[in-house]
């Protein structure tokens, strides 16, 4: 199976490019950077110095990738442009895995609230949201095409949705407060991002609208059959990578702690990528980083009747490139562990 | 006016001495601590060096501080320590300024449910607990003992303590998420607090048992005529010195932005220390390191129906030592920002 | 004693105007800043929130500068431009500090070199480079204008020239490696200056090339009386403030770690912002930061026969602001701490 | 092929366990710690969450190692523990790959200067330095236990052997400065080693005596024929792993840039784990963590005609753990980049 990467130079591209060379499966056979065509890829990427087995970047061209023999592309772009490339891979039979937000929502007048205009509204019954743990296993054969959920999401409804589903928890007054490494906001170059501005410095930023929200909600509302909306409260904090939500939400009349518990032991006893730690014992990001790994745990407080969840990941892994490498495999067969370990 | 800083070798301490030294209306004449007595003040806080007047560590005594010439002093020392000394200075006529918990909660029940058995429970009549912003003045006449407020209540009290007393919002489903600089944990040599296991890392930590919730919620409680309780979630992440805290709290029917504002100018409309920004615009910790302020901002999420309140300050400074000096500014008559700017 | 800022909006300018918002012997008037004009200074400096006393960013206008009533203007502008003001200002009669490179080399030719065109070269005889505690003081009448000298330039000047200059330390063979925080490069927006690039991360840079260099070796070969070429390996390493320096030098025949200490003593023995560490305990960059302080230090090698020189700093301090004020304070005749404790 | 690891509880046990449990070829069948006995390993190691395979920490008992089935030991101890472990596993016919210094230095009075009375000197002439790009291929047959380079060793030693061998650089006036990050120092829970503490803080340390010093002079002696004495500056960075060395040495007459790196490319040419940068590129400790390799670079100064050497590799990688794998791999007959890539 060959695979390739469209816009590979990104943190996320970086990441991605590097799980597919070691992957056992697949073979990474094409690159693309509009900015960084022609380059070497170990020039972009030093890291790969030496296991970069002499991939050139291609300048990132929908046509000539549709006329290729990849199997799989993913898409590592900014919104819209995936799009782009999606209606012309999509019709041309490649399997997409999209890690841009284009696709992860499924009302188009949510999405272009948040987003502006769809690039290309006609693929969306063609599209699934995978989060691999939660999502139904029929997008294996109906989907074309796969949105890979973003960061802040996958922290939030890893714990969350179970508890929401088996009625665990409450659907009102839930609030999520995260708090993300820079990497999250991608490799802009503007001055919020320099090294001095956000070393030493935390900060709440994008609350009431940050563009997760939408599709966090639209998850917790189909998983739940009814409209959720909550309380979401991202910040950044100086670290690479990682991201740390903590959930309080009310427990339902005669939920306890155990049957929390009981509820993620029967919905991810059995899922790699999720591990739940004991009541009391709360998940570090630095325990995950370099892992495609949440870690879950909940305390639950007698005086407010509240339970408080907790999950950590690595932003980059699970929360973006490692969940894209385990949806292809899912979708093509493979282990679901295969080059994520 | 003398004055002698018991206990400056912790983090807190080691600003209050800075601070200090260089205010304009007091001496410091006595810097004492168990482990560092006979050493330079140059030796154990390096940063003082040619600042330091030459002072020298001697060993704390209470009874010999009792019998100087100081006018007040400052316990920087840990909670039942603090206690062992006020027993001995108060009598004395020593105006004591204690930063740590033994004075904060008036209730002995509540103190010792967290603490442990309290060393010094007769001084509670004559002990306030002064966060100068809020407590009405009449402690300058009538506290013989004043506990300065911790770092974390000190982050939430500020922006939520005039709008529960005003209306504003709702006195249940309270939720406040702080982070805190690994400062704050004070100079624990432990290995959780090693640079190599916070560098990169973030976690939460004492979910629904923290100690400064017994501190927080008394004061909400007094402040709002009403028991509250409250869910307190605080996270340790990677910077030495700063915290954040975001208070989600529904709002009261016909409560608006504007009302939350017009309550914050009411209050602190002429505090030196307290800065409100424009609704959408967060406070950086990075902004306030080093200064006696607390930064306070305020959304309302009409989706929600929620106020969202974000806070910033230096744990050390207004959560710590430059309040202890703010506090000692009032008392004694000085100008309230006498050596804090 | 009237003084204003130019280009107030950089690293350097940041800390000048709080130095001299706090300067208990001159009123900061006037700030400008070409990108800032008609912005207060608390919104492009929000940690001077509630200090700022009202003002507002000018645009910076070399004319109306010298038609104003300031008695002296510090210029914290890129190289070049600097220039561009001076050349306005000192025929008008201003005392002008400037910290940018332009003024620091006497030798146009060497500045050409590293830094292009001159903009100002007549004003070059006017002009003295000052590094309070090795400048012979004459330079307080002779001045119409005055260079700053830069923060590696210092960190490698005060340990190496008075150990020069007495025949301590051989004038071959020397070799400086200096570690500098981040805000060294100043606010600039590039890549390799985002949080993710630069934590966990060193590297060296500008090896054999440095434009700090010429103005090291020129300062070494007048004190020295000789010719002067030098190793000097600046890296960049993950921290905001701070420069520490090693210089690795052979020791003259008959020197000794006593002859060393004894010469710096004769030197900086008064100084009130050099301090001289025991043999063996080594400066660390934490203890300078917020001070005007260069931390000293020597060991001497039987082995090598080598003197290991290590020397730290706030390179945003004592490395240009702080110095700067320093030199004003002796400029305008106060005492030479003023506002800098 | 079953392999240990004894004392797999600080960070370079930590690695090695990591890697020894995704290698191809070997088996990991225990781990001991002295502390840790009894424990789980995803309890001490939460990174291997869901990877650890049950594996239970033993007590760390020399004699039930020997008496065992494994083939192969690595010993993740402190020095003078590590011989006392070899002392039994080696006659028993155990290979034994040793990250402490206790085999490091084949003279003993050179290593009981720097680390007190050896252990185990009978052993000596069995044991073997091995820094496998470097050591001639003969220790593959002659060692029964095989010690592995210490960390910062490997940075000065790769980039300066080669050159010294082939008279490309001067045996005189050698200065090495690296820069190491605080996992460099081991897990130790020393107050110098807190996050408060050494977050934006640089110092040197170790002038003069760094441990390390003994053992880069021995193989550089060794290499080059003649005895070889060097400055070596070890400084401490705020950042997890990494040490970032540059060293500055005179040019021999006639040698030239192009010279020296025709002189690494012919040793280098074909080394999986050396990176050979151009001329101009300094290599960045963030590019190597979690590699195996070291990147070189290398700068000619015509003016004080020396050359500047940079290297950066991940300490814990390259400079303890991956290095000892290579060094297994080798020994046993696996391809060199086996579980390394």
């Amino acid at each position: 199976m060959n695979v390739g990467v469209v816009g590979a130079s990104g943190y996320s591209g970086e990441l991605l490019v590097k799980l597919l060379l070691g992957h056992p499966h697949v073979r990474l056979t094409t690159v693309t950077s509009r900015t960084n065509a022609g380059k070497s890829l170990k020039q972009v990427i030093p890291s790969l110095r030496g296991v970069d087995r002499g991939l050139i970047f291609s300048d990132s061209n929908a046509e000539s990738l549709a006329a290729s023999t990849l199997d799989a592309v993913f898409l590592a772009l900014p919104h819209g442009a995936a799009a782009d490339f999606a209606k012309v891979l999509v019709p041309a039979g490649k399997r997409v895995i999209d890690l841009s937000a284009d696709f992860r929502i499924s009302n188009l007048e949510t999405y272009e609230r948040y987003y502006g205009k769809h690039h290309a509204p006609e693929l969306l019954p063609q599209a699934r949201f995978v989060l691999p743990e939660l999502t139904p296993t029929a997008w294996k054969t109906e989907a074309k095409l796969v949105a890979a959920p973003g960061c802040y999401p996958t922290s939030v409804l890893v714990p969350l949705v179970p508890l929401l589903k088996h009625g665990i928890v409450s659907r009102e007054h839930i609030v999520a407060n995260s708090v993300s490494g820079v990497s999250g906001a991608g490799r802009k170059v503007e001055e919020t991002y320099l090294y001095v501005e956000r070393a030493e410095s935390v900060k709440a930023y994008g609350l009431v609208k940050h563009r997760h929200l939408a599709e966090i909600e639209e998850q917790l509302s189909l998983h739940a059959g009814t409209p959720i909306v909550m309380q979401f409260n991202p910040h950044l904090v100086p670290m690479r990578r990682g991201i740390a939500t903590t959930i309080t939400v009310p427990a339902v009349a005669g939920a306890t702690i155990e049957s929390l518990y009981a509820t993620w032991q029967a919905v991810y006893g059995s899922a790699p990528f999720v591990q739940i730690l004991p009541s009391g014992e709360t998940p570090d990001t630095a325990h995950t980083v370099g892992t495609n790994r949440v870690d879950l745990s909940a305390v639950y407080d007698p005086r407010t009747r509240n339970f408080v969840l907790t999950s950590a990941e690595d932003n980059l892994f699970k929360g973006a490139s490692g969940q894209a490498v385990q949806i292809m495999n899912l979708w093509l067969g493979f282990p679901e562990t295969a080059g994520l370990v």
